[in-house]
């Protein structure tokens, strides 16, 4: 193995390493949100704008080590792809941080009025979502498209629960106008929750873009997009 | 002028006429959106399915494009960045399609109830998004990072008229519950609306990257980074 072989296999496995660290940062942001949310403890939040904080500055370090890399080594094919694809996921990333900051907005408003109703299936759209991030994640470690396949396909679950959250709460809010402003807050939590599952999509996409050449972000499209 | 100059000046031509192509679709469906929402008129949108589609297939060819470029001309420095922004200039405005998308499903409950009200602020806040994409985009091509940060800037304009037609879509539905589902639809299109502005935003960020060398995403963040 020459010297170049290694740079390049060590700025990987670095780059690797640090989209896991993303990957986790998100996945402890989510469950913080929803566990003040759930238990109506503020606490429970409050390393929540560190976390996003911490995910602003390694989305920048993972761009700029991609940068170097294309830079520096020039790569083609398989490993082009896994760079685009890193700069590409960290974004998702990202923006998953964003849309717990948001959850943590709506819960401000929760947790000024007495509690709605009970909370069974946020948290449950919730877990399904931080394993859809995990596992996104995990089939882009592994390059492995059958798992990438599996999270696109849970997503249609989250927008079923999406869908279904409204519906409950609309009848709430028609029954009590004193429940307006909660249900609202209730249903935008759910969006957010959507949207985040779309992100892990996003990030399982490219895991199948990485793998096969094959660019599967918008199937109805026919076109033939030979392996680079 | 030596061939291979020729050959890359060529092809940034072509990346960025695909980058302005794609603006002015996503621009033409903003206006259908809000026309058809505004004019209670179906036909007005009937084009957004089709236009949508050309959007999802002109992201692929950019990329495709973008991808081709870094393998055979391996650029540095400004030229590598270049290409790393059209990468995501693609990406925002397409995300920018999927929302009008959105907007015309909350529009469907809309039309199938009498107005609420006389809309104004949501046809006001859909122009100054407009615009944000326009701006966005020409910042890009004359690699203005004076006409991006004002791009950046107006962008706390819309947020503010997304605050304001939540207040006052709230009080309608607090006063009259069988306003609920069309006061909620509407708050969505303006959501809708403002995370267009916030792709555009994304979009004037990345023209100060470009220009710059200075990632400009993360404000908060202390960081020095030399120009690539």
């Amino acid at each position: 193995m020459d010297q170049h072989q290694r740079t390049w296999d060590a700025a990987l496995a670095d780059l690797k390493r640090q989209l896991v660290h993303m990957a986790a940062v998100a996945e402890t942001m989510i469950d913080a949100s929803i566990a003040e949310l759930v238990n109506r403890d503020e606490h429970l939040a409050e390393k929540i704008p560190e976390l996003e904080n911490d995910l602003n500055r390694m989305q920048i370090e993972v761009d700029d080590a991609a940068l170097t890399l294309l830079a520096t080594q020039q790569p083609v094919a398989k490993d082009l792809r896994f760079i685009m694809a890193a700069t590409r996921i960290n974004g998702e990333l990202e923006r998953i941080g964003d849309l717990v900051v948001n959850i943590t907005e709506n819960t401000e408003v929760l947790l000024a009025q007495p509690p709605l109703k009970p909370l069974i299936d946020i948290p449950h759209m919730a877990d399904i979502t931080r394993q859809m991030v995990r596992q996104s994640l995990e089939a882009f470690l592994r390059e492995d498209p059958l798992l990438a396949q599996s999270v696109i396909l849970t997503d249609d679950q989250v927008d079923g629960f999406k869908d279904q959250i409204l519906r409950e709460l609309l009848t709430y809010m028609m029954a009590d106008p004193r429940t307006i402003e909660r249900g609202l807050a209730l249903i935008l939590v759910a969006r957010h929750l959507e949207r985040m599952a779309d992100h892990a999509t996003n990030i399982a996409q490219n895991v199948i873009y990485l793998c096969q050449g094959r660019d599967v972000r918008h199937p109805k499209i026919q076109k033939d997009t030979p392996p680079a």
